[in-house]
Order: C-alpha cells, then structure tokens, then sequence
C-alpha cells in the first residue's frame, strides 16, 4: 500500500490547471511508494476555485497560501503562481518543513534565486526537499537526448542551436496582460521561454555555460490594458486605454559552455507562426541529436559510422524508453500535459527515497545566474560571465 | 450542477486501461451537463481488479459483468473485451436500460452487427443510447478533415489513399495471443486496424464504400504458444509449443465510395519501422489532406487557389479548434489518449441532449459492412459489392 | 582518348529535350571510353528542329527518322517519339545495325513488346545493344536501395506500396493532346507512370510480379480539343470544341511478387497537390526503405537492431554513392535531369564493354507484362496473372 | 541570332568545375540576346588543364591569366580563383575592359573589396559591368522568397534566424588545405558560409546590416598537411606532420537590421550530420518563410490571416516560377548546378540590355563589411558598426 503524498497547489491559472490535472492523472497511473493525495486548492479569484477544487478532486481550498503552507496535512507545496512570489511563498513553505515544487523561473532575481538554492540546500540537511518544475527534462525524447550524450554517442559537443519560438505577441492590439509586467513576471521572453532553453542545454549537455553575449528586444511598447484575468490565447482587451511593455518580447545570445561548445540560442513571442517551437540541437565529434517540442514524441539522431549516416526520426514511444512502461504500445503518442505526471513522479520517487530530486533549486539558481549574464549583457552590449556565486559545484 | 452519468467499463487489458483513464480525465476536465462517476470496473483477472478499480478510482469492481449491466446505479456500460464477446454484453446491456460504447470492432460477424444495430434502434426509441468507440474521429486535425470536406473545400474526391501500418508482427517470435486468434478476434489486421480506415474514410469523406477488392494475409503461419495475457509488445512466448495463427497479418483492398472516388487501403502488423501509422490522404478537384495518427496534432492542407500552394503542415492545437477550448495554448500538443476524452465528452452530450451519438451502432454495421466484403472478396478473388442490408441510409 | 558514339535522337518534345540536354551534359562530364558527339537530331515539326539542333550542338538535323538509322554516320538512336512509333523506329535501327536506346514505356502493346524484345535479342547475338528509357533507376538514392535489398539488408520483403502521383489533369479544361489519346500514348496515367512504377519495384525488389487485381478510371470522359503541340503543363485550350478522352486518368492495382510480397500500386493525373511524387516503400523482415522522387536526393532508410531505430533521412549526395564520383561535395543536390546523364553512361559503359545494358528490352516486356495484366484485370474484375511468354528468365 | 559573349573561366578546381559545367548548360538552353562562347580555360595546374577545357569545349585554354584578360576575343573574364587573386585579377579584368564575374566572397579584406567596388563603378560608367557570383540568389525558391518579402506579404520583419552548416571538418585528420590558410582563403566558414548567409539576408529581407555582436572559433588547432590539390572531401593527408590552421571553424554572430530585425546566423564545417545546411528563415507581421538548401526545390510560407494557418510546403517547379519557364514541367526538380545556369542567364541579359547585373560589387563590398564587422566583433568581443564606407546607398 502506497503511502499518501498530500499535495497542496498554489496557483490555479494556467500552470495551477496543468498541475491540478497533471495530480490527477499521477494519482490514475502511479504504482509507486507514494500516492498523492489533492489536498487543497489555493487561490486568488474565489469565484473560480471552488469549481476548479471540485473538478481537479481536491479535497480543500483556500485563498490564504500563507496559512496552507502550515498545515499539518500538507505535505508537498507545489508552487504554481506568478515569479515575483515564487520566493516568499517557497520560503514559507520550506521553513514550515514541506517539500516544494516551485514552478520555473525559480524567481524573478539572481539574489531571491541564490536565497531560494540556500535556504532548500539547509531544508535538504532536515529531509525537506525543493524542486524546479522545468517539466520538459520530463519529455521522454529529452531524456533520451541526455543519454546519449552522457553515453558518450554524440562524442565531444561543438555546436549547440537552441531556441523557444512562439508568436502570440504578433498581434500589437494583445492586451498587456501581467506575463507583460516586469513587476509581475520580472523578464518576458528571458525567463518564460529562455529560461527554459537554458536548463534543456545544461541538462542535455551535462555542462554549464560560462559567458554569454545578447541583446534583448521590446518590438511592441505598449498594449492596451487587459480586463480581468488573461490566458496566452484568446484574451481580448476591453478598452482602448495602453500601458507599457516593461519586458522584453525576444531574446538571443550567443554562448561558451565549459567544456568549449559554442552556443547560439534565442526566445521571442514574435515568430509567426511557430507555436510551441523549443528546438534543440547538439552537434558533437560523432553524433548529433535535434529536439523539437511541437513534435516531442521524436528525437532525430545522427550516428556517425551507422552503415548509412542520416538523421533518424526516432519516435520515443516504446516501452522501454524513459517513462514509457507504463502508458501505451510504440506509436500511440504522448501530449504535452504528460511531462507533468513525469516530473510528480520523479519528485515523488526522490521524496520517498529521501533524495534530493532534480532540478533541485541549485540547478534553478544555475540558470538563473545564466539569465542573468543574459541580462547584464544586453545592457553592456559585451560579453559578460555568468555569476556562480551560490551555484553548487 | 452536473448530473452524474455513473459508468461500468467491462475489461481491464490494453482498452480497460485506456477507457479508465480517459474518465478519469474526463471527470477532471469535465464541463458538461453530465458528470462522469466510475462505478464499476468489471474484468476476469480478480488479481488485478482490485488494485485497477483503486488506481481509477471506481467505487466497485466485479467479475460478473451480466451482474453488473443489471445493476440500477449503472447509467452506462462501457465494453471494452474482445469483440467475441460484444454482442453479448451489448445486447446485455440494451436490454436492461443501459446506455452503452462498445469497443470497435462492433462485433466479429456481420450477422452479430445487424443484430446490434437493430437492437440499438430499438433502444434509441426508447431513450437508450449506443455508441462505437472509433476513436480517430475525435482527433482534432481529423475533424477537422471532415468540415474541410463538409464545407466543400476539397471539391469532389478523386482518391482516397489510406494505410493502417504497425509492426509488432515481424518477429516470427512473437506470440500467440487472442489477438491472433479468430476464435476470439474475428480478424487480425482487417477488425483491428483496417475498421479504423473504413470507418475514418467514411467519417471524413462523408460517403459510403459501394464495393471492394481485396487480399488477406499471413505471412507467419504458426507462433509460439503464449503464457499468460499478452499485451500489443513485450510479450515473451514461454515455450518450444506453438500454434497456429488464424487471422490475417495484413489486408489491402481497392474500393469505389459511392460518388466516384477510387480508394486504396491497407492494414498490417508487418510494416518493419511503423509503429501506429494510420495515414489518410485525400484529393479532391479542390483541395487535397493528409493525416498521419503518429503525428496527430497535425493535418496537411492543401488548397488549390491559394496565392502559394503547398500542402499546410496545420497544427491543430489552437483553441478554437475540435475539442480544444478545454485544453492548452497553441502548440501545447495533446496525445492519443486525448481521443478518449473527446469520445466520452461527446458521448456524454448526446445522451444529456436525448440524441443519437455518433458513431452509432448503425455506424459500426455499415463499417462491418465493408470489412466482411473485403472478406469476401479475398476469398472470391473477385469485386465484391458492400451489402447494405440493415445498414440506415 | 574516347571513341566517340555518334547519337541521333529521334523526337523534340518533352522527352527530346531532356535527352538533348542529357547529351550535351554527358558529352562535358564524360570520362569514359566513349565520347558522346551530337550527330543528327530528327523530328516532325521542321519550323523548330533547326533552331532546337542547335541549341544543343547536333551537327545536323531532319525529318526523316526512317533515313537517319540507316546512317553510316550513327551509332545509338535514342527513341524520343510517342509510344505507338517505338516498334517500328526501333526495329528499323536494330535492323541497321545501330545500338538503341528507347524511351519508356517500350511499346504500347505486349505483342509489340514481344516482337521488340526478340529483335533486341537477336540483335544482340550481333553486338548491337537495345536499351529501355528507365530513368529513374539512375537516381542514386534508387540505385542505394536496390543495392541494400541485393544485399539482404532489407530481409524477406513483406509489403511494397507505391505510387506515382501527379495532378495536372485535375482541371476538366486542360485540353486533349496526344496523351490523352490512346491511338498514340496507348494508355494513360497506366503506361506513362505506372510503367515507371512497376519498372522500380521489379528494378529495386528484384523480384517479379505473379498477378495482379486492377481498376482503370477516367474521370474527366471528354475534354477541350487542343490547338498545337502541348506539353504538360500551361497548354491552352483553342476552341469550344471537345473530344473524348480514351485512356485513363487513374489506375490502382493489387499485387503479388514472386517471392511472397504484397503490392499495392496506383498512378494518377488527378492527386491535386502532387506534382511527380513517384513514391516507393518496401517493408522486410530486417528493414524498411522510402523514396520520394520530389526530393530525389534522399532515402529514408530503417534497419532493424540499429542503436536507435527509426527512419533516417540519408542524404544520397556523398562521392561514394552511386554516379556521384563525378559530381559536387555532399549536399550540393542533384536534380531530375541528371538521372539521364546517368542513364546515357551506364549505356555508353555497356556498349563499350560490349555487354547488354540495362533495362534491356526484356526488361521492358517484361514490365509491359505486367501493365497488360493490369488492363486484362480492369476488364475481367479478377486477379490476372501476368503473361511471362517472351519474357527472359 | 544572339550575339556571341566569348567567356574566360579563371580556375579549373570545384568553382571552376562548376562555372564550365554551367555554361555549357546556358549554352545549350540559353534563347536570350547573347549566346556564350567557351573561350579560354585559364588555369595553374597544366597536367588537367586541356583535358578540362576539351570536356567543357573550350576553345583555347592557358596558364597565363594576366594574358587572357588583355585579349581581343573575350569579352566575359569569369574568375574562380581563392579570394586572395580576386582583387588582381578583376582589377585587371576591368581595366582590359572586360565585363567580370567573381566568385564569392569579393575578396579577403575590406580594402580589396572597396577597391573593387569602386573600379566596378568606374567600369561601369564605360559600359563595362562586374557582378559578383553569390549564386544562391538564383535559386527559384530564395527569389519567390524575395519577391514575397518585396510585395510586404511577410510584413515587418521581426527575426532573421540563418546558418550554413556543414561537417567536412569535423575529422580532426582531414587535412590542411588552401581554405584552412588565410593567405590564401582569407577566413573560413565567415568568407565561405557565412557570406552567403549574409548576401542572402540582404537579398530576401531588401535591408542592410547595422551592426552585430560575434564568436569565431577553431576547434582543431592544427592538421595533417595536405599533398597536392584537395577538394572538399575525400582528400587524403600524405604524412604525418601537422600544420596549423589559420582561419575559423565555425563563426556566429547576432545581429540588427536597419529596420530593425534581430538576427542570429552562424556558419560552421563542424555540424555533423548536416551537408550543406544553408537555412533561412524569416518571421514577420503577417508571414514567415523558411529555405534549407538541401531541399532547394521547396520554400516553407507562412500566411497569416490563410483559412488554415501553417507553413505550406511550396515546391517552386511551376513554369511560372522564377527561371522555371525554360525547365520540366512541375516537380522535375532542379538541383544545385541550375544556380549557375540562372546566374549567367541573368549576367547575359543585364549586359545585354547595357544596365548593372546584380549582385553588384557595390553589393560584394557591402556583404564584405559585415563580414569585417563579425570579424572585428569577434576581437573587441563587443557590438561593432558595419563600416558603410565606400558602400553605395
């Protein structure tokens, strides 16, 4: 009999919907030690949380984070909210003595990122533990990429091409909603979209970037004020009054891993028609591999000395592929929500062996220290070292 | 409030699991008039029961399904066994009130789809409404072949060219397991994946097969006796005895619809490096599509007249596609379970609505249909016309 | 120092052109012991032969292709003209003694088929060579897949599925030139590109087909009369004035090959959106092969037991494949028209070698065998088996 | 009758294999107002000299360049030299009063290029034209490309993302040959790739560079020596000594348009796997489009505002795509040799018609002042001004 995992979500908008049904589906398909529970729904619109506590299955709600986070009957705080209040609530919760899973950018700052990596590295030492949601180490062609390389196939990286291309910014008259406030999101594209790019890098190359050189780009200044609450799509604003951009719309850098591959990477909600495009390509001394997650069910690899050198469309859907035993037979393929019943059950896995999971909140900060050379760089207009301060060696 | 729609599924192999899940996805998700609640979980493996019913979370399980169709706090039974058994329980099923989804194939003989058919009119006129589960049509690109079609985008069809290709048959080492067996699967490639092409083909083009010509085969005459249930792969024979196969590894036909187009169609389990690829392409005088069901969030498009013609590779994921509202932003891809979510949805807003789903069981014998003069034909050798008997105009 | 082969090529229509310009290419690249020389260019429209003969460098220029082969002067004719005049033509310049090359398909009829490839046999027992058109067996990507089929790479073939697709008679306007008209093409989408189909499955399989089961359409029954000569595309029809179609648009087939495989196989003039897309698929035991002649540069090629399978996308431009050595660094892509200079040095090696080229004309009755059996089958409703008297074992 | 433009090629290695190919090819298909004339091949390595130019047809072939651009019978000096010869030879070319076509990139330095720019002007005022031989513009797919940006179908440009990547260096033991000497090449991938990719921003996006931010780097310090002539691949080191290399493997940069696009590019010979990469994609307000030259027959167009949104896959065959008229009927695709035959069709109607061909050297001097900036850039390793000296407005 699997032990409970009470689970309290903070956050009910898109990411707080992904994670509210991605428990749900963790807790159909799980076969593992530990058997999440959906303990309560946390909130600022009380209009809508009732509806959602009651479709997701949570047995509670609540709009008081700050008292959830000290329940007795929680016991994992998975954080789901807006950037700028990553840090006190995952603070909270960590002092309280609950696991937390903090969605990512870990936080809007170098310096709330680095107290967030000490404070979950303390929290480790008592048995507490802290993860990153960066779910698209969780997409089983993804994690098929990082065995190869960390197998050696793909031999020495030379070149590593990534980018995270959308385009639901196109339009000048979307309204500004707060992914467009700087207080609110603390960057745009940078740590939405690139944030992502950066950890797929370290954690498919098994290396860190050390100096970056980038620029940063607001194409449209200013938008019309949204209404009420707004998703990526569909959001129509209601006046005609306009407030102003305070984040960056794209992104590019070039990059210099440790180990000496050359990296040129971007992010942008400009790219007309590129939907979901985060695109990752590895060029080494023997092998090559290309990512892309529109169609996440496939890697392409390139073997050098295979008896006819091509790239291969493998589609990673096999049962014996990462995380494949236990849905369906080769071909049938996963979606996009599957990447978080992977990332609570590797969370779950860790919690109950009493290891720290990954991305730990040292691997958040590891990136954020390279959005923040990204950062830096565009206003120096040179290249700029990436901190380590606080990064785990 | 929704009303809830308490739900038997019947069968806990590859589509138990599959239907589990989706209603459990379904009632999470869910918006609708009706609420889903998993009543029972009905199979014949007691060692599992218990352990699938609590994953799912139905409230009961049980290994007497003529018990279970009887039972007055079931609204819905879901069969999901091998079609040998449909009728039964179907019939079963009708008799006693029930709104019923039956797995495809409907049945394993024609003569057991009329009588499912004529069963299911006779229940409809009373309230009482069946279902077939083909899936595919409640993928979003695949509806939105159809409006294409609908709407006369396509102009009038000249060639359909449609392929069910899998391989998990090659291997001559592979057993024995009632899929391979017609005793209890009628057919192989023909039910299992060629009923899928005639009923999209169908959906899609909105016309009716007139007649056929066609070829079965099997190309490994005995396998290795199997122990135990097998699923689709990984199965391991356990020894030296073997068996013979009765039912046929692949099935191609050439088809006439009934407004002119020329159709070709194939199903196998032998197509070395396929793994689901159930591919659709239709041309029509103005406008062509293609679907492949391994890259299923996609439909290629092409429209004669546009400024620069090309097939479209369209990624249907925006919200106001098919079924998509409810899920994510553009480019967050769904999967394949996702076809049963929408199967259950509509399904649920049929009966809530007191009409006919669709695909009915009027549906599923014209499909019948076609596939028993495919049959006929492989043994004449000759075209067979496709016999409406029974069959709704 | 080459000798040289004195060419006369008999046509200046479409195929005439692509052979001139072939020559001219073949003559510039040429390492081999014969060296092409542009002797005579023959055809019926006088008002452009000169202007055509010298554009590409023939010496001379006339109509009268009965006097050219009797030439002392002429080594090869290479037979430009419409399928009806292929015997006559052929068998005057077997009967002169001149090496011949013959555009495909070899004849309009098997009993001309037959008499062709009895004078191309004996003409042999003298030293003069006859050849059948098949340009797309030069595509280097065609000539790997043969070769990794030769080599068992594939295993026992399972399924082969192809067809050649083209759209540009899906406008009821285009107007009724000789290849609509069976007194001189002798058949439709069935000898022009089911021809070419057949010729590579037997070309890469190796194998023969046993029978077939077929369907002929014409959907567009009468079209506009044409004014002129007309190509194959932007021909303008003159007057109101129709005349029916007598071949067909469309045609598919059933098939079985020596060995065991299945076939089907369809070519038409009415898939809107495909240009020339002539695609083969060949499914073994132990792999698979794809090719697509709108990107005749690659083939996708799937092995079973590689370190990750799936379909890799070989890029067939590297010096050690086939016909390459004397182009362009990998992936500087070749186009159609250099499947004819191919064509013409594979021909000119053989006749130098004094050893048969190939496709020999009993390649191509046999090849015609198999479109009879086709034709016999769209008439009969049944499986036909394919004619092999004549046809070399 | 078309006039006579008698033509000297200057080189006999891979470009100029290519150039005598190519006007072999204008010859034979040519119908415009000038008819080329193989005059002279003029080359260094005597052993191939004749054999080269009797296989071409050249008329006269010698080993003194600086004769052959002073003789009355040519009018056309087409130099395919190392960029280290192009400033003499041109210079010289011009002076003789002949028209000049030079190789990619101008020259090595900014200096030369400048030089020649402002000759070529000279030239020019006299009736005499210089153009320089980025071929890339001839592919049909880049000038739909063009004309489509140039009609304001694609809107405001917002990203540039462009790379050329090859693999031919990725074994450290290929050997040093003249285009790893800067003496002789000037740099590597920056003056062989990534001029392309710039000359194509230019060409498709109609703006100009204003500044970027770059990497250089190479990765194997040094290799085998070379014996004897090398091409691109299959060369062969003789000896064990080493030697070192003096340009770039790779290069990157990020960069601005003067209108304000953000661009990334990036030219490499070491991204295994990828052949001849040259990919260009653009996303604006209202389209996008993408190229691969590997697939150079095809362009990716996005059309916002299209009834179903997608990038169309437009295979440019049709007759009435650019330089289309003069080929196959659609889907007959061309290959990379075709941009030779368009460039010197559009060389000959430009002089022709006494007005500039295009790319101009104004345009070779403006591609090499990028390159100057990626290169100075790599060394401030800050944001470095394109130096528009010299670069006509």
């Amino acid at each position: 009999m699997s032990e409970a995992l009470r689970v309290a979500v903070i956050g009910q908008g898109f990411m707080g919907r992904a994670h509210g049904l991605g428990w749900v589906r963790a807790a159909a398909v799980g076969d593992g030690p530990l058997a999440p529970e959906l303990a309560v729904l946390c909130g600022r619109d009380r209009g809508a949380l009732e509806a959602n506590a009651r479709r997701y299955g949570f047995a509670e709600w609540s709009d008081d984070w700050a008292g959830v986070v000290q329940r007795d009957d929680v016991d994992l705080v998975d954080i789901c909210t807006p950037g700028a209040s990553h840090a006190e609530i995952a603070l909270g919760a960590l002092a309280a003595g609950k696991h937390v899973l903090c969605e990512k950018p870990l936080a809007n700052t170098l310096g709330e990122a680095r107290s967030l990596a000490r404070a979950a590295e303390e929290a480790a030492a008592r048995g507490v533990f802290a993860c990153v949601g960066f779910n698209y180490r969780r997409v089983p062609a993804v994690a098929v990429a990082r065995r190869l390389v960390a197998e050696g196939r793909v031999g020495d990286l030379r070149h590593v091409r990534a980018a995270y291309l959308q385009d639901w910014l196109v339009d000048p008259s979307f309204p500004l909603t707060w992914r467009l406030d700087s207080g609110q999101a603390g960057s745009g594209a940078l740590g939405d979209l690139l944030a992502h790019v950066v950890d797929l890098v370290r954690f498919v190359s098994g290396d860190e970037f050390a100096e970056v050189a980038s620029v940063l780009e607001t194409f449209v200044k200013e938008r019309p004020l949204a209404s009420g609450e707004a998703g990526l799509s569909g959001t129509k604003a209601s006046s005609g009054a306009k407030g102003p951009v305070t984040v960056d719309d794209a992104c590019a850098a070039l990059g210099r891993l440790g180990r000496g591959a050359m990296v040129t990477m971007e992010a942008t909600r400009m790219a007309l028609g590129r939907k979901n495009g985060l695109v990752l390509e590895l060029y080494g001394t023997s092998g090559s591999l290309r990512f892309d997650l529109e169609r996440l069910n496939e890697l392409l690899v390139y073997e050098a000395g295979a008896s006819r050198e091509g790239f291969s469309r493998v589609l990673v859907t096999n049962p014996d592929d990462p995380y494949l035993s236990q849905w369906w037979p080769p071909g049938h393929v996963l979606g996009w929500e599957h990447t978080f019943v992977h990332e609570f059950e590797d969370l779950m896995a860790a919690i109950a062996e009493h290891r720290q999971p990954e991305p730990s909140f040292a691997d958040g900060l590891a990136t954020q220290a390279v959005l923040d050379a990204v950062s830096r760089s565009a206003n120096t207009r040179g290249w700029e070292k990436v901190d380590t301060k606080g990064v785990a060696k």
